[in-house]
């Protein structure tokens, strides 16, 4: 059995990272720790996890997480690099954060402030050869859950010259875990039930240069991305709507629809739904699938791609595991499904 | 591998049905039914359950459903009786509808109309000595999901003698599934969101008798109960409160609790929660897990218990398939779990 | 014009309250204060209030609120008291916190803790002589949203003597809003949507003995109510759900209408539906109307009433407005609508 | 006293004329129809309009229509025609429906299918000289609300010039109301709640076209906009996220701001939200408001504007009340509010 450990267990990130973990018949859960929460049992953050429902958290430490085949960090970000330092090099650890996302040391400057702390291997399997470099990693970097739903549903018309790369659109709308589990009032049932806004417009969310980065793997032209994140009143589930121009007007939608398919036909996780079928967020709500769905709009001129993901599944924890199973060389789908909770 | 079909497949017990037999290791997913959907790919009605996409529905008739070893019936009510008459006795038939729930006729034919079909060993394993008679069974009668929820919150006291059986009071709050998939205009989202109503008040609901019967079995005295359902914003689970009076005033919530506790000592799915702690309907969403509190009111003299259920999990779909684990001698929690999906 | 101020303008209560005068022909908006808010324009707080965006919150403090007629507090209980001391007695002070809702000393150090500040007329015009009491008042105590409802749903019952009123029941179903706009994870809108959960379970939620004290009002017996609340996914309303023994088993369900349509004939705001129609939380939104509805169950003898209010509207705001026009003389309605906002 | 009649006083369009003639001082409400609901109290279908409980649907017919002022239609598309034809020309008709949104026939058979009904003064005063057009007009079609809440995100950058009028795109998330009160499956609560989709995607949805005729009164470059809608978990309310490229990489944020803020100077529902404040769609709940604020991302070289209405009101209903005030020479917010409803 793989000894696992999970930091930040009492958060969204940490608490789907376990959900899953239960139901992974290779891994034994070990150490759980938590911040402000160290001390208090499970049960009470976390009373959809049974079966770990006396366990009391620990603080998180180097010395709690230590002596695990693999950790996961579901920690704030700037928090993961000081921890991961003080782990062996022998040890798996899958920061949920975004210490590691990114590779450009003055963009995490611009983003996020503070030192840039490295950037390690990219958990996106599906991007690029990305499926390789996590092959026997020790270290993985799980992606952002917009760069996720936003690459995927991009990156087969970016790579096949498609649309023009640097007048890519992405208006995508989150459900409000993805915003985590600390109380701020913008966050609380009475403001975000029937109620949509959106937030980090105009470029600025963290998430636009990992998409930017993302998807300048897949060509040597520059990469330019409009994103815009919504939120809406669901607690779980990303739906990214990406538009850009066609490069050449005669492109149809069963010409995109033909490059989308080739592109993900060996993806276990990835569903190119039946013409004419769009993806809804609920139909991969608890599952590792993303449903995705492209078209062509020969009035303006677009190709328009929709894919859905799980935030804290697929967007997070989901990868979290999907990359631990291709590290240690375990079956890819280990421990995950493709079949959504609905309704 | 066991062999199943399921009748009625596009509905809300059917798809619950198959997305937990998806992670049933013993079973086999044969036939898959429909009625005005005959025809259809299930993907279309159904985009949660994606390893069976493009399975397309069959008609609902005895053939269709012959030469399986399980076929679970997810039909409207009135519809079980007749397809069951003419599968084999040899199958097992496990009914989701109400057709064979009630053993006296003339509450039947009260409560529903037309002629009773008669009743099946009823698939409450919790209640008195239900377990033994699923063991080994060929017709199982899933129970309603009020009435689930609302027996075990009572049962423990009941049998103990805690309460006056006459003067029970129950109120439930469930989800918007419970109401099935047929569109009607009270039940669309425009009308439920934001929105909590009563229904079925003054007893009138088809799930108060049943109740009566379920814990009649568990005292001499006359079981009396005031029933009444609530529809509430959510897709998916039931909270019910429930309260009696006391017939000892010096029970206190420390004897209520020990009651309880032994009660569903040995029960794999019952969870009594830590002194303090009061059920949330989402910790058990997904899963076939009830949680439950009790406590007594001093000032009231009440003792009043507090549990929840996913209605179409432990509610319906869940229970039906530990009812099959139960009746074929599987480990009763084969392809289920007490792990919920939260946030 | 009537000038008025409104502390605690940040909150929901204050909030609504402002909502409500900005459609109220004779009042002129005074000074707004917040507490940790004081500095901020409203806009930033409560965007839907554009016509007072640019006004700047001052702090509460007996000065910023002089020289007003009417004072509105909508401050977390235990304050109110210090502030109404230093604002004149020719003011009219409209309490929408819980400091002078309680009569009996002893029973407020119970469920409140600390000094009682005393009792002031209490704002629910349509109970016993409370309309008189209010006319003229200088000083309003608004009744908690759940007692509101609570004793609107069983009054005429209680007080015709219809029912055993030492064995009361309700379980109210309330929307978040209820609990305030002080960020605490469990009211996180990840957590509350989609989640029913009950609290304050055991006769132990402060609203308790105020619908005690109310329905004492009504008849010389003693008065026991098991009061059980719910949060169910909803920003606003709540729907109660009250039942109780009838006295004389031969009442049946046109008799307990007639009761109640008699006892509500002339409140401008109390709506009994009719016959077979039950209330809807959504119904009311926005109003400061109540919808009942009542009926008989012979099975298990009891009387059973539903009723709903908007708790921020006639469950706190509208009730106040409604007080305020009582207490200056003007026609009860001015600013208030019996008309919801749905869907 | 302006006596009114209103057509399809059942659905969402028809109750949300009634909400707000309600409050409006200068009306009487005449006749109300309906089609299947003919004969049926308002109450049963609309029970928040407690005024009009008592009143008795009659069929949907020139006779019942006739001999009012004022007809508001809110019909399923195609039936506006026929009936208003038969209205005189000195009855003013405001269709609420899509039947004379269109001036071009050919756009109209490709999108609707079937005969041009012809088009009527576009109700929509807020855009080029429509004000002008609607002043004592007899015949108003009342804009679409994704159309609405688009044009008004973008006409300002366009007009101006700031931005490329053939690379628009609009991703917008709308309400379940949007979609209307006719039950469908996709459209309950189970389906509905917890849930985002996308649908009409690629420049085939309705409402396509008429953004393109309205920005086009603007320019006299072509304009092209890719639009997609999105269904989200909330009865009421559109976010509409624009975005389009800049004609001149200097412009800044500031610039736009400016733009934006001269061009709805003297629009009294149009409320340009402070710097760095978003919109949020319950800000404007059940008011006639639209709240809107734009940037520039130098990044990706786009203008990106966020406007929300509430489709049934401003979306809707709000401005066909608002157009009613124009044409009859009332002040144009009579019955109408700035202030929503929240939370």
């Amino acid at each position: 059995m793989i000894s696992v450990a999970v930091a930040g267990a009492s958060g969204y990130a940490g608490g789907e990272v376990l959900r899953l973990l239960l139901g992974h018949p290779e891994v034994r859960i070990g150490a759980l720790t938590g911040g402000s929460n160290a001390g208090t049992p499970l049960g009470e953050l976390q009373p959809h996890l049974v079966p770990l429902a006396d366990r009391v958290l620990e603080p998180t430490t180097a010395e709690t997480l230590a002596g695990h085949d693999v950790v996961f960090l579901g920690l704030p970000h700037g928090q993961s690099g000081p921890i991961a330092q003080q782990l062996g090099d022998d040890v798996l650890v899958i920061d949920c954060g975004a210490d590691f996302r990114l590779t450009d040391a003055s963009t995490w400057e611009r983003f996020y402030g503070g030192d840039h702390a490295g950037s390690w291997p990219y958990g996106l399997p599906e991007l690029a050869d990305q499926r390789a470099a996590l092959t026997g990693a020790k270290r993985v970097a799980v992606p952002g859950c917009y760069p996720t739903v936003s690459t995927l549903a991009l990156a087969p018309a970016v790579a096949a010259g498609l649309v023009d790369p640097a007048a890519l659109v992405v208006v995508a709308a989150s459900g409000t875990s993805g915003a985590g589990k600390a109380a701020k009032p913008h966050l609380l049932g009475s403001e975000t039930m029937g109620n949509a806004s959106a937030y980090g417009v105009g470029g600025v969310h963290r998430h636009s240069p990992e998409i930017v980065q993302n998807l300048s793997l897949l060509t040597d032209e520059t990469i330019r991305v409009s994103f815009t994140p919504m939120l809406v009143p669901m607690p779980r589930g990303i739906l990214a709507t990406a538009s850009a121009p066609l490069v050449d007007a005669s492109t149809d939608a069963a010409r995109a629809r033909e490059v989308y398919a080739a592109a993900y036909a060996d993806e276990p996780f990835v569903h190119l739904l039946p013409e004419g079928q769009w993806p809804t967020t609920k139909a991969v709500v608890g599952s590792n699938a993303v449903h995705l769905q492209v078209t062509v709009d020969p009035d303006s001129g677009r190709l328009v791609a929709v894919a859905v993901v799980d935030n804290l599944a697929k967007g997070t924890a989901g990868a979290a595991v999907q990359c631990m199973n291709i590290a240690l060389g375990l079956p890819e789908a280990t421990g995950l499904t493709t079949v959504g909770l609905a309704p």
